[in-house]
């Protein structure tokens, strides 16, 4: 038996997509009405899990889950001991450097020594300053991280753009861009190697229909 | 001009209240249709922050609102660096060890060393469990903690308790209570100091009308 872990929130539909394309359903879980947060595959070979996005790799790093689809952006951020096993292409985003379009501000290096900026990425936010030499004060945050320069808390912010609307409905724009995210497919790294319960199968299957 | 940062969710009904009843109105935070993050009050002398309940300190330690409303739950974990100033009486809960019921174990000193504790309040976990001198893995989720001893990743959790209906709903038990919670009113420290903007005659009416 295999269990997946599934993040809610936009990678979800996708991701139930892609499991359907191999045989294995967990459509139940995109039923609005629906409460459980772990379902069975009718051929019963199979478990889902709904978890928050940001703990599918925790669920897969203990080896709950064999399996777990995440954004690139959160493996970057938690550096979880997974297996990296395929870019799935979709849930395409960036991680980008944004200030308010009213500041003089037109490069992540012009930032002033020592300014704030406020994320909810604060290990990539720190790698990225480190790597400019400029060292600055992250303040994180947990939600609507566009309040940071709005209310004049932070210089500028880190943060995951998809379409940029977010950004343009806050007058704020993008700097820099720190890497491109994709939702991927990761395994618990010893039940790939030991390949329990035929998880190498189930991953060439996930492989070819990409 | 005084600003308050306001958690969103289950506390800022309550909280709104007690602003209306000092003569503060930010009830258009409560407006479902509502998109604004940031509204004045009528009078123009204060203005309201809806933000994420665990960015309230933060914005209050940077002095970029002077009050804030928050729960006791979330001073606890993260150790703000802000001035407390009331215990507001709503939004009363309790933090707790829970198990499943069909588990032996019927306190938290009877749970196995090294067992493991899903949380999403890990240094409130970790506070509580070297006082017992009991050595446990946490582990760090963000959501649907339940799920820890449900899918067998963990033996007990730590989670804020309500009313119990999600504990039930899941076939979990309260072991022990680590403390109670409730909304606090919370300052900066500075502005508190130097009574900026007449803060404290702001925070004696707040404390009247309890």
């Amino acid at each position: 038996m295999i269990t997946v872990a599934l993040p809610k929130g936009g990678l979800l539909k996708d991701s139930i997509q892609l499991l359907q394309s191999v045989g294995l359903d967990f459509s139940a879980f995109l039923d609005p009405a629906n409460r459980q947060l772990e379902i069975w595959d009718a051929s019963r070979t199979a478990k889902g899990l709904l978890v928050r996005n940001y703990d599918v790799p925790v669920y897969v790093e203990y080896g709950q889950a064999q399996l777990g689809v995440v954004g690139y952006d959160i493996l970057r951020e938690k550096q979880p001991q997974v297996a990296h096993l395929a870019d799935l292409q979709f849930g395409h985003c960036r991680m980008s450097v944004a200030v308010r379009a009213s500041s003089p501000y037109r490069s992540a290096l012009e930032l002033p020594p020592h300014c704030r900026v406020a994320s909810k990425f604060v290990n990539c936010a720190s790698e990225f300053f480190n790597h400019l030499d400029l060292p600055v004060d992250i303040v994180p945050l947990y939600g609507s991280v566009e309040l940071g320069p709005i209310t004049g808390m932070s210089e500028a912010i880190v943060d995951l753009v998809a379409t940029g609307r977010t950004l343009k409905d806050n007058h704020l724009i993008e700097l820099d861009q720190l890497f491109e995210s994709t939702a991927r497919l990761i395994a618990h790294p010893l039940s790939y190697r030991l390949n329990s319960d035929g998880l190498r199968d189930r991953i060439e299957q996930i492989r070819a229909v990409q």
